[in-house]
């Protein structure tokens, strides 16, 4: 037990990015292993929701439109989303949510395949994507399927008759990532475009969309970006289909001439025909200013740390002899994202016993521990007493107490 | 000039909601008659912003969703609105933008006329509301038409070819009102459902949902309502209707069990089915905090007085002597929003100068100078004030510098 502390200590001194968490505000006696459902907030965050609104709006009131450029402020975020997704300029646009922009890319997607009639997802997709699809097959008179493809087979399941296979990196439950290299290679290979949902991969992890060929792809911003509660969607575009590309939801922000007050919509050339209506300034700015913490981070490091904070949890649960309790549901260290899953049958009543003790991790029906490690605020320590206050739960089964069993809501 | 400034002091003193003015934050020295475009700050929605991102993001973390009610949000906010428009509760949410909202209204309302294949609306109707009908239409092959009916020959054009009217109650460059109960029975007897439009009319006068007997309504909370910049949309279903409705952005908040995470989508019963994806919970929150200035507002006060700054308003251009610079553009009294409309050759460069000079006016392509007056914060004496140095602006032709040129964008 000593011996983990300690090598916890050791890692937390040799640790590179240890100097971030200061850049956060975290309540006083919280562990937060959820950053995967909503991160923490950073302190520039905090200032910008000042300044927008106080100064931003209060004085500027409607002349902020040009003086604080909020006319610009989705492509401002698009562009510094871009840098960590690997996108170049003009690709990326912040902007409504994953539902809303997956009904815009589906929609666009299958116009540029009008000959195949075949929308292909996995079974363990995040359930708004199917849904989505679902509304779309629905609203277009039922001639499209949805095929629902397993994820262990995903590559050998992709046949020419498929549109597009709109697929989650990182699969929500497991933490499964998939190689979107490879993937969409193979897809493209069959004619199929590619809608990659990097809600579990964006500020998780490098990810290389141009380089990847990546046709279409969204994201949220408020897990692991640290946007804040229901911060805006993001949208990507891949250049080489921009032309082609026309999505049904055309409202005004998307016209060529938003001003012009025309009476015929007119789609704006490149990535800004995805904005659609009056951007919510309030929440964009403060993702804007939430993104400044990545400014200096390497992405390779944010990755090793990540990597290496889900080896110590591992560690730990060997260290304080809990292993034994929890059946890992997770893939090997090269295909994870940034998030440990456990099974256990009593998995939310732990989940509740262990955010009473002061360690906020997730629960996922019907019987997930899930467990985030966002690398820019956690520390080995952190990880060692969420482990260790884990350990006490599950060795005095203090979980069995009926109080835990309330059921909550998270998202 | 001094018995029209006298005048103002007196209106003032009599004035039963003057004492809201105070509830505001207003930049000194400005006079704000762009109210109707980007509401002022409300004190309480100040305060909230402060306490929704550093206490509820900030120490709550994702327990916030559930101890700070994040997930009832859209409901909450909902039912406040349905007090200000007339709607029982259960018909209203807050969600998304008015382009999105239209898009599921209109593709409910086609599936509900099968049979009909035309989407009426008005020509002078805001560019995003046509723009979305396009889309759509586009979206569904082609098959249905989008019908232009002009303003004035509305209910004449009412033939029951067509599906669903969708109009704006108030003119954005006119502040032409239309009696909503009068066309909704119109068009009822044709058979047409009516999407109404409210952005310029949600708390700018009383709106009777129900008692108009409405089918659907969409508007904006960023105007009279002043939830903050891009504040989010809100929709009405009537309930008579929610039984049929289908929308097509079937995200995960519109599910019957969004916790549940199941495969299929199986839409809530009643309004919720209109949440699609997560919910942008700091705006959303600014404006419940921003509702709380209607608490105590009885809303035929807020007409009144509307009306009654309106009639200053001229009585203040004949004042000063400058009402043959401007040709009015607005409609009579008892067919106004609560704005009104000039028009000018130079207006654009009139509206500049008037703001260099401290007074916030808008302007509206090609040729309009959009005054809009917003009941709660605006005073007598602002209205003399503006109109003194817009008369001064015009007597020394001070808008023909060509510093004022120089174009702005405005929503």
């Amino acid at each position: 037990m000593n011996s983990i502390k300690a090598q916890a200590r050791e890692l937390d001194q040799a640790d590179p990015l240890a100097h971030k968490k200061s850049e956060f505000y975290l309540p006083e006696g919280v562990i937060y292993l959820d950053g995967n459902s909503l991160g923490a907030l950073p302190h520039s965050a905090r200032v910008r929701a000042k300044d927008v609104v106080d100064a931003q709006w209060g004085d500027g009131l409607i002349t902020s439109w040009n003086q604080h450029g909020w006319i610009d402020l989705p492509h401002r975020v698009g562009s510094k989303l871009g840098k960590l997704l690997g996108a170049a300029d003009g690709q990326l646009v912040c902007c409504d949510s994953i539902s809303v922009n997956l009904f815009k890319l589906l929609s666009a997607a299958l116009k540029m395949r009008p000959e195949r009639h075949v929308i292909a997802t996995t079974a363990e997709n995040f359930p708004t994507d199917i849904y989505i699809a679902e509304g779309l097959i629905e609203q277009l008179g039922g001639k499209h399927e949805l095929r629902l493809l397993e994820e262990q087979n995903l590559c050998e399941a992709l046949t020419d008759d498929i549109a597009v296979l709109m697929i989650t990196q990182v699969n929500f439950r497991t933490g499964l990532k998939q190689d979107m290299e490879a993937v969409t290679r193979l897809a493209h290979e069959k004619g199929i475009l590619v809608i990659w949902d990097l809600a579990h991969s964006a500020g998780a992890f490098p990810v290389r969309l141009d380089a990847s060929e990546a046709d279409f792809a969204v994201g949220c911003t408020y897990k692991y970006l640290n946007g804040g509660p229901g911060a805006p969607a993001f949208v990507y575009v891949a250049s080489r289909h921009q032309a082609e590309y026309i999505q049904p939801l055309s409202g005004w922000m998307g016209h060529a001439e938003p001003f012009a007050f025309s009476p015929h919509y007119r789609p704006a050339q490149g990535i800004r025909q995805n904005l659609s209506g009056t951007p919510g300034v309030i929440g964009m700015s403060i993702l804007d200013a939430a993104l400044e913490v990545f400014e200096d981070v390497p992405l390779t490091a944010l990755r090793e740390k990540s990597l290496a904070l889900m080896r110590f949890f591992e560690n730990c649960l060997e260290a304080h002899d809990i292993a034994g309790y929890l059946t890992p549901c997770y893939p090997e260290e090269q295909h994870r994202g940034s998030q440990l899953a456990f099974r256990h049958p009593d998995a939310y009543a732990i989940c509740q016993a262990w955010i009473a003790d002061g360690v906020i991790g997730d629960f996922r029906a019907p019987d997930i521990l899930r467990i985030g490690f966002a690398p820019l605020y956690l520390s080995y320590a952190d990880i060692e007493q969420a482990v260790s206050r884990l350990a006490a739960i599950l060795n005095e089964q203090r979980y069995q107490d009926p109080v835990f069993q309330q059921k909550l809501h998270v998202t």
